[in-house]
């Protein structure tokens, strides 16, 4: 197993070869998922449920909110399955879940649960009404006092519907992101989630300040992660940011923010991770998304695909579903600085789905 | 996978079974590599890069200041490949460089590159003009400063014709050494080496003081390194040497100057690794050398060799070629106490080369 540098040089990340990792699991439910075929991330009528069932599953090896493993209609596996296998092969140090709006809470205990009190956000076509200033803030007091155990910190998200609020971000923002962005659809279902990205757009004007625009048509998890980062670069901390187009836009957010607002903001501390099914995918570019930041950014897709694997659901993710999400990137990445065999964890994913 | 133990018992490498560590490469230029057939550590009138590739292969997967991995003109490939493939199975958790005089510093962001101010040394014939004194107490600060982040430290070198300066310091610090001291080379080019370390030690003489004598016939990593461990002592901090002979001449000059400058040494907390091919070189002595010490020392020895590949480049080394250097023989200890498999490891080390 290896990793591809997509921006920047292969430095950031080979020097946490065999270092230690908190990995922070941001968790969130946008109603934007009720809108019909705008997501297949998780079990029709039951899409809520994808984050706090993903999350249970990579903690705990089992799902407890809902019987059986979270899967497309069309019976792709969740990412989760990926992280996990990664995680049950080259173990990372401590897992911590943050509650960023859950409709379920994850019935753990042990694993740390970080509670905002914030609730999940509306749908954005119909306004997301979500209190983005003080959501930032949130995140923005919490990466300032983290306390960094390990040697750094691999932050990924589950949020059905989040590519579309994503997109909707992005060009709230301003910037010109057409066709730039991901699905978790082999063909993105391009009429509802440009009808649904232009309802939400009408919503917001260029007399609203950058918080009243999010406000509208962001989500939970791109409004407290990009206080969160910027937070922790307060303390230097070292953050891959687990995800494709997703964690693009939490970036693209603080381009803007830090923009608005000046300050230092130290990019070397950051770099993004993804799979190779996002960073090869031709309906969006990823690298294109990176490139209009300001700041430069050290970017990398892990080499990992199921070629070598007969099992048929899985061979969907190579035919370019699913994709990405619970940090499924950026967990091949450090398997690949953790010295695991693409074979072994093929044949570990295979074993969840007997 | 396993190693064999050359002096003392083998409790000192067992008790650092799955231990974490820091390897500290050494890189430094002597222009002793200048002198015609003296070294083969490099590509011809390229020598002088050969440390700067090697930390970049090990650290970064790549060589940037040159095209292509170093290499013998006879093929041979740079030790640091074993090093790189060990790192890679089994990543060693901090990996930093000390510039001991580099013509041309690494091409690397992230990893640590420790600077002293520290100038390439002259070709020992003429006279090496290091400030020893200087040197020295750099070497010992540094020691006495330096942050032990992880279990132990291994201290690996790269310097293109050490073998010879190590062989002239030892000879000047009176040691009898004669036919103890290994070479890059399967035949040693006895003649160059011999004339140009009785050249050398023509700029010795009793009156002179050990520093006098230092700053004469020999290289930057054994004065600095000398220091460095002398000072690592004095905080009990546990030290693997990663060479050979020229590591058992930074032992004999830290003997000599325990010696003559008084004070504890407790060589409990250090040991040497090597390679077979070192341990089993007819034309040296291993063993011999660390004998001479007034301390006791464990030594070790990895038994990786290349019989089990059939790749002709490799071979070279079972037939006596390179055999160690970068830190190559404490790696495959370190490999062997971390569980590696020989297979896995040659695997590894093929694909570099294909």
């Amino acid at each position: 197993m290896n990793f591809t540098t997509i921006l920047g040089t292969p430095d950031f990340l080979e020097h946490l070869r065999g270092k230690e990792t908190t990995f922070l699991l941001a968790l969130s439910n946008t109603k934007t998922y009720e809108i019909e075929g705008i997501t297949q991330a998780g079990i029709p009528g039951k899409i809520y449920l994808t984050p706090t069932l993903d999350s249970e599953f990579v903690c705990a090896g089992e799902v407890r909110s809902l019987d059986g493993v979270p899967e497309t209609p069309k019976g792709v596996p969740t990412p989760a399955l990926i992280t996990r296998a990664v995680h049950l092969q080259n173990p990372f140090k401590d897992i911590e879940l943050l509650n960023l709006g859950l409709e379920v809470a994850p019935k753990l205990s042990y694993f740390k649960q970080h509670e905002f009190d914030i609730e999940p956000s509306n749908a954005i076509n119909s306004g997301a009404n979500i209190n983005a200033m003080e959501l930032f803030q949130k995140g923005l007091e919490f990466g300032k006092n983290f306390t960094l155990k390990n040697d750094y910190i691999i932050l990924a998200e589950s949020v059905p519907a989040g590519t579309t609020t994503a997109q909707a971000t992005a060009k709230a923002l301003g910037y010109a992101v057409e066709g730039k962005f991901a699905s978790s659809f082999k063909e993105a279902p391009t009429n509802v989630k440009q009808e649904t990205i232009k309802e939400a757009l009408l919503k917001v004007n260029e007399q609203m300040d950058i918080f009243d625009k999010l406000s509208n048509v962001s989500d939970n998890m791109i409004i407290f992660n990009a206080g969160f980062i910027l937070g922790l670069n307060a303390q230097q901390a070292k953050v891959v940011l687990a995800g494709g187009t997703q964690m693009a836009s939490v970036l693209l957010l603080v381009n803007s923010l830090v923009e608005i607002m000046g300050g230092e903001f130290d990019s070397s501390n950051i770099a993004l991770c993804t799979t190779k099914w996002v960073y090869q995918d031709e309906g969006s570019d990823i690298k294109a998304l990176l490139e209009m930041l300001n700041f430069p950014i050290n970017a990398y897709a892990s080499d990992f695909d199921f070629s070598k694997s007969s099992h048929p659901a899985l061979k969907l993710y190579d035919e370019g579903e699913a994709k990405e999400g619970v940090g499924a990137g950026a967990a091949l990445c450090y398997a690949a600085v953790n010295g695991l065999k693409e074979e072994d964890l093929i044949t570990q994913i295979e074993a969840f789905l007997v």
